[in-house]
């Protein structure tokens, strides 16, 4: 039997996962990672993890056919990371440096969001089609996109950025990444509470939005649900954004279905319906007789399933 | 030596282009397309017409590797094509029908602007680059999006559609594919035209447009290149559509380089200009310090190309 290694390196922990070549997912655990001076132990502590783990599952390095690494930064498609502002590296092919330390083995790296789409592709809720487009609804909007099997990196490494298409040129706030009018502006959590914030000051109509001090995306999707118009409104109004950026990205790669991940998709197909709507009301080129919009089904697990399908 | 072939397929003539398999093209020709009795006669006409291209050439079939096919409608990733109303063709797969018809020779399809963009990278104005989005600003707005050296057909067909990119949602007159607010209904020939009209129509500004009868694109870019202000703007709006759909491409595949081609583009650099600013504009994720629209070389050439390079 052979194995493979998903690692997918989060600002807090890194979650490795050790596959059968079958996709079978054996045995997972965390470490802590340790961001500090430039990030220098991180690929030392990746690698004596993964030495410790396969002695205690008495599997020899050599059966293990590689591992793959999701990084939370863009990453080129040769494996190089010019900046990862979140675990502190920079102008490194990290691929090469967990391979020194492992023998050689092989090692592939790409982005944390790709890793996702492509786990979900291989094992998750795009199992046996070709291409996805994930998008992860969390504190920002990540995204991934994999045709014919292959994450599309980009190439300088904003491939798959769904969050940062610019929906609204005419925003005067600010996104993290500069621009002004990002979808993630509107359609991550913070975004959908942003939404509801700025409808509940500009309209007088009653809504039990207003009994919360601090607004989150779980409130509005809980009330949405309950029936509360204005909550309703302001979530369609998030949802009808990311459709229409579906739609954008339809025209672009035309994925055969899109993946919703992150927290604020424990809402549900309540909300992949709603999502479902606003894609389709835009996307008039292509009808399919089957749902292109769908809930994630790995969870967390997403990216170590992605960073084992790398090297598979 | 040996060879490939390039067919492009449009609606009213079929060009071909015999190429070394290092990438020079040796002979063109064109042939009447026959759409009638539902494209019947379409695949033996260019049969025929390659055996006897070659024995002029004294090339043999068996030195030939094989042959691409541009289609003008879509292609899925398998080559069959559901229908192509320009041809009359449906339910067909077309490299099937002219292998059978050349002793089983290889032959690949897809659609006719995702052929152009190879065509573009491969010896055009991507030369040496590894992806690109083309696109073709005639009638309507064509696209085509390669990545790693390899056409994006999407699921179903739609990949690179880029001219149907809903720019605008609230548009109340309708694209031919159904949809309203396409990018084609604002930065096509007709689309420019159109923005043109419309800006005269709300505006009491003086402009040498008013004494056209009917407008076409090249007389915006004409006044708009020798300072006729409501022309330039004009212009300026429709290729800021233009230059935020790039945006959005950008942040789905991240492509090296745009490359505009098509009738519009013979305004030359003025209008990659503009279209290099208004990208810019909006795309604030990727720096490059090389400019990334860039203008179309092959002219009508870049199908043939294009087609050659897919059995290369």
């Amino acid at each position: 039997m052979k194995y493979c290694i998903g690692i997918d390196i989060g600002g807090t922990t890194i979650k490795h996962g050790i596959f059968t070549e079958n996709g079978e997912l054996i045995n997972k655990y965390e470490l802590p990672t340790r961001c500090g001076e430039n990030g220098k132990y991180i690929f030392s502590d990746i690698a004596d993890g993964i030495r410790a783990k396969l002695a205690e599952l008495q599997i020899e390095l050599s059966d293990v056919i590689g591992a793959g690494m999701g990084i939370p930064g863009p990453v080129l498609a040769d494996g190089y990371v010019n900046v990862c502002v979140n675990l502190g590296i920079s102008s490194i092919y990290p691929g090469q440096e967990l391979s020194r330390l492992l023998d050689g083995m092989e090692v592939k790296v790409s982005n944390d969001a790709n890793v996702a789409a492509l786990g979900e592709l291989w094992q998750g809720a795009g199992k046996g089609k070709s291409s996805v487009c994930m998008v992860t609804l969390g504190t920002g909007v990540g995204g991934g996109i994999v045709i014919n099997g292959k994450i599309v990196d980009g190439a300088l490494g904003a491939g798959g950025e769904i969050g940062h298409i610019c929906m609204n040129p005419m925003e005067e706030e600010s996104c993290n990444c500069g621009g002004k009018g990002c979808l993630e502006q509107y359609a991550s959590a913070t975004g959908i509470a942003r939404v509801a914030r700025r409808m509940l000051a500009s309209s007088g109509q009653d809504s039990e939005l207003r009994k919360f001090e601090n607004i989150t995306a779980k409130d509005v999707c809980d009330l949405a649900k309950s029936g509360d118009e204005l909550a309703y409104a302001s979530l369609r109004k998030s949802m009808n954004l990311l459709g229409l950026a579906l739609q954008h990205v339809s025209m672009c790669v035309d994925p055969e279905v899109f993946v919703i991940g992150g927290g604020v998709s424990k809402a549900g197909e309540f909300l992949t319906d709603m999502i479902e709507e606003e894609f389709v009301r835009y996307n008039k080129l292509t009808k399919t007789d089957y749902r292109r919009v769908l809930l994630a089904k790995l969870g967390n697990d997403a990216g170590i399933y992605g960073c084992a399908k790398m090297v598979l």
